[in-house]
């Protein structure tokens, strides 16, 4: 199978998990792409009752054409399930997001969620995460600062710069530092730093959010249960 | 003596402790526009050469109108004193800031500075502090589901607003969420409760940053120092 198909079946399977009334969390992706396509499907052919909260205009653009009804986060009180990919993920389920640097708003509907499942390629899969570059959402007065001070804490900080050079702008006006930083072995001391430093705005350590991460393999989806 | 005649002496005052060739915070305030003016007088008559880093465009103005010298504060490598003022300052030199919804940048610059004095009238001061509303900076987006959880764990929030209705903005874009808490007994528990909530930018709890406050007083200018 080739990758696109790979990317279908995770998404169909992820489906599963969603039931009559929930409030489901859409996240963003290609995998996440096919999983909306086929929640729209149930909507449509068998009248799955949802309430999709998404984290894109990409996938709210998709979600409404598939006439799955989406209200804001703030609309809601609870969101039952979300589903999204990831980066990377490591043995213990600790990930990191934000590559598509979305990592505020992802996190915001994550942290609001009763339950979280990532979909990903076996790519994403590693023994300790930190070979993808670790997203640092900054307020962008100050940001020399803070960039400066990861430098000598030896975090190997980069701007992220668009295309044309410019510093990318997050859709909440900040900017994102991505640290790279080959492995990540203390994920919890880490993201205490990181939080604890004046001007940062959100990381992407998503960190003990997740107990299901479904994984696309030439054998089919494959469901991974925390331990 | 009036309310101006005790200002006008206390900023005067704390401008003994900025000595040549320093880089110094200026912050914001009734009592700080008086230290800018003497700081400016002291630069201009008797060559004091500072280099100053501002947190608002209004002192900024002031200060380069003075003839002081501005630089932005990633273009200097440290801060060796910030004056600034503060809404109410406990016993232990704990203290609110953020009234005027610039706390976002002010906690930039005093955490880059050595040393931090506050200068403010004797209304500021309080066993504890609290009676002050806390400002909290925090995301748009999902910011009714941050309001939300502040009002479930009791901390009385309320979304500030601009005199037309409309929610404020601060200079980032985001809003203010002030807690009406009458007296905070455990400010550094609070501190640590805010700066983990998701869509949370900053708070306006500025703990463990000064030792030095001046007081103005009907005997004049009072120096308190940490114990």
């Amino acid at each position: 199978m080739n990758q696109d198909e790979l990317k279908a079946l995770v998404g169909k399977k992820a489906v599963d998990w969603i039931k009559p009334d929930m409030i489901v969390g859409l996240g963003t992706g290609s995998t996440v792409k096919f999983m909306v396509d086929e929640l729209g499907r149930r909507v449509n052919e068998e009248g799955l009752n949802v309430i999709g909260v998404t984290t894109s205009i990409r996938t709210k653009k998709q979600a409404e054409s598939l006439g799955i009804t989406i209200k804001d986060v703030d609309d809601v009180d609870h969101i039952d399930l979300t589903i999204d990919g990831a980066d990377e993920i490591s043995d213990d389920f600790q990930g990191i997001k934000g590559g598509g640097a979305a990592l505020l708003f992802e996190k915001i509907v994550a942290t609001k969620s009763k339950k979280n499942i990532w979909i990903v390629d076996e790519s994403k899969l590693s023994k300790n995460i930190g070979s993808f570059p670790l997203p640092v959402e900054v307020i962008p007065y100050g940001s020399g600062t803070v960039l400066e001070n990861f430098k000598q804490k030896g975090l190997n900080p980069k701007f992220r710069i668009n295309e044309d050079g410019s510093l990318l702008k997050t859709d909440s006006g900040n900017y994102i530092i991505d640290l790279h930083l080959q492995e990540i072995k203390q994920p919890h001391e880490l993201a205490e730093y990181l939080i604890h430093q004046v001007g940062v705005v959100e990381h992407g350590l998503f960190l003990d959010l997740v107990n299901t991460v479904i994984v696309g393999t030439q054998n089919g989806p494959q469901v991974l249960e925390a331990r």
